[in-house]
């Protein structure tokens, strides 16, 4: 059984944690300075261990090891959301990087081997899931033209070429030679932390639908223009959220959420009456069905607003994802490595967050692991993990691995 | 009686137009070039009539006649919002520019004269009246070392040494010299043009409070953060807005007007709760009472809000203003002399954007008149008012002028 070094681990993710610290936690903005550091070392360390290191044109790093045998691909990215949390995606590379330590030291799985990826821009700075997307041969040269980092304004061809990266080809992994992709996270969520749980196996992940919701009413002086003849856009858009608030609870699925992230009244001075209001609302579940009756019902409530009048609203798709499932192997993989090493510490649970795992699981079997966040806080620099579940999450995690190799 | 040319004030408006062109309006910001422009033609103009001409040491221009006998004060504004109309303030000045002219070359008026003021600042890039409460002798001098422009966030110190202002000395109007201060302006309202008439008799300035309220709430991820824990400050004040809607109607008076003109959510991504929702909430009435009591149901809502959870709203006052009372004398003087070109063209109508009037108001008796304003539009490129209209305009006022110093 492959047996992970947990103060190994700690001291990778505390070494990773330099590079574009900010506070207690990092900024670490894709094919940014600090981002380009982090996949340079992650090419040190995998090509310690023998495997062959590529990081390509779209800033991927992919681990090969020699050999024919049986092989599992792990991974997760290196970038971090603005000013975010230090263990939000390096977690998963160094449980991969350390299994393949682990698998490798294993003369019980000699032959086998753990392949390591690191997906670039999994938290979408410049687009979503470019980097997995990329991997599994679904984007286009015409999808890298389009992107655009969200804060910065820079290109992604000007952000990669600008990193050393323009012109390297683009990696597809090859899905036949695995048994599958298996990713640890931490959760993100507070349901391990509220229920003392240590080992989150991931049933499936969310779906996400996200919309621009748009009013548009009559811009003018908010002193000179009467109550009864306005046509406010920001009034109608808050109707919007209460009515959604209102509705969509009695309508949703057990676990469905749905949020306002971002509303913009234009030209959004004191004095002037909204002339158009934005909002960015989305919806998430792991259910397509409900996807799509709670899509029905916002565009019902923005019809009615618009009928009711004195604003005009309509609904855009920004983007949709499938409910991605998690392979049933995979799933009873990590559960049973992680009884054995604490029984009862475990439990199934669907993840409300996007990963690279549901792109993965287009082309192979993929699972995923969480391990808890103090507080349910993540996408902030105070996001953390206790050291100890840290150390347990990679045990567990090398072990899961040994199964499915040996399996 | 003093006779306006109506051609002359369309061409001074016309030319004053060219100064910062933007579409069929201009983009006047205080103390920029096309508006320092726009204060040396105006200082040319007063000149070439006789007027001792000072641009004061906060930009604003004094134009004062020769002579002992009974003068008035008029003016307005040169400056304009970003990109918009116009006529907002050109106006004003330009009507008493001429009425300055027609008194001079009225004999029945010998000894009388108008002196003209253009205010810097009523826009309020810089402040609030930062121009006109300089020349009552009651803005500081820490009050203009406050002063920030809202847009390009250069401080006003910075922009009048750019401008060559910094260092001359502020004037302060002689308030007992005049019979008090007369100022023109567009509606900025569509009461007139809806009711076919050309002149409004300006009753009172309407009060202004103007509010920032906070939510607090939890920031989190949107994905991993149960429905049932969130604290979601976006929605907090989406409901806030409606509640507003609800209650203000039933308890607020003929005229009053409020107003959320801008709605900030923190962080303001797609994928996270909003941990803090910011709202600039504005309520405008000529009654002290109503305002006072629509501040304590603006209060109470907020503080029913805090009180049901899951957020905590605060209200901070950010600028309050009084109601000012126009003048009966120049009521009457404005609308005798509509009545007298065209019997019922004219209202007695309050104002409900603030204007330079209510500073004056402080020290002097002072009145307002009113033109059209097509389709109601201001603070927008498109505002405008016809020909017609502003020829029409400019006689009436040039006629009241003549009224207030012959009687």
């Amino acid at each position: 059984m492959p047996k992970a070094d947990g103060q190994r681990v700690l001291r990778d993710l505390n070494h990773l944690r330099t590079m574009g610290a900010f506070k207690t936690g990092v900024h670490r903005p894709s094919l940014g300075k600090a981002h380009l550091d982090s996949l340079s070392w992650l090419k040190g360390e995998l090509e310690a261990i023998g495997h062959t290191v590529t990081i390509d044109g779209i800033g991927n790093v992919f681990g090969i090891a020699p050999g024919k045998g049986k092989r599992l691909l792990g991974g997760s990215h290196l970038e971090s959301q603005n000013e975010a949390g230090w263990l939000d995606g390096p977690l998963g590379v160094v449980y991969a990087l350390e299994a393949a330590r682990a698998v490798k030291a294993d003369p019980a799985l000699a032959g086998c081997a753990v392949d390591v990826a690191a997906w670039c821009d999994e938290e979408g700075h410049f687009g979503h899931f470019l980097g997995s997307r990329s991997g599994i041969g679904k984007l286009t040269e015409a999808d890298v033209d389009a992107a655009v980092d969200r804060t910065q304004g820079i290109s992604m061809r000007d952000a990669l070429a600008k990193a050393g990266l323009a012109g390297r080809p683009r990696v597809t992994v090859d899905a036949s030679r695995y048994v599958g992709y298996l990713e640890a996270h931490i959760e993100q969520g507070d349901w391990l932390e509220a229920n003392n749980l240590k080992i989150g196996v991931v049933t499936s992940i969310v779906g996400i639908c996200q919309f621009l919701v748009v009013f548009e009413g009559v811009q003018n002086h908010a002193g000179t223009t009467r109550m009864a003849i306005r046509k406010d856009a920001g009034l109608a858009c808050a109707k919007l959220c209460v009515a959604i608030d209102e509705l969509f609870p009695k309508v949703c699925g057990p676990r469905t959420v749905w949020t306002t992230g971002r509303i913009t009244l234009e030209p959004g001075a004191p004095s002037i009456i909204p002339g158009r209001a934005e909002m960015l609302f989305q919806i998430r579940d792991d259910q397509p069905a409900m996807l799509a009756k709670l899509e029905a019902a916002l565009r019902d409530l923005v019809a009615e607003a618009s009928k009711a009048g004195p604003c005009r609203g309509t609904v855009e798709v920004l983007r949709k994802s499938t409910p991605a499932i998690m392979d049933q192997r995979f799933q009873a993989a990590v559960e049973a490595a992680a009884e054995a090493r604490a029984p009862g510490c475990h439990t199934r649970i669907p993840s409300g967050a996007g990963h690279d795992a549901q792109v993965l699981s287009e082309v192979m079997p993929s699972g995923m692991m969480f391990v808890p966040s103090i507080g349910g806080i993540s996408h902030h620099w105070t996001e953390n993990t206790s050291d100890a579940d840290i150390a347990f999450g990679a045990e567990v995690y090398a072990d899961a691995v040994g199964r499915l190799l040996a399996g």
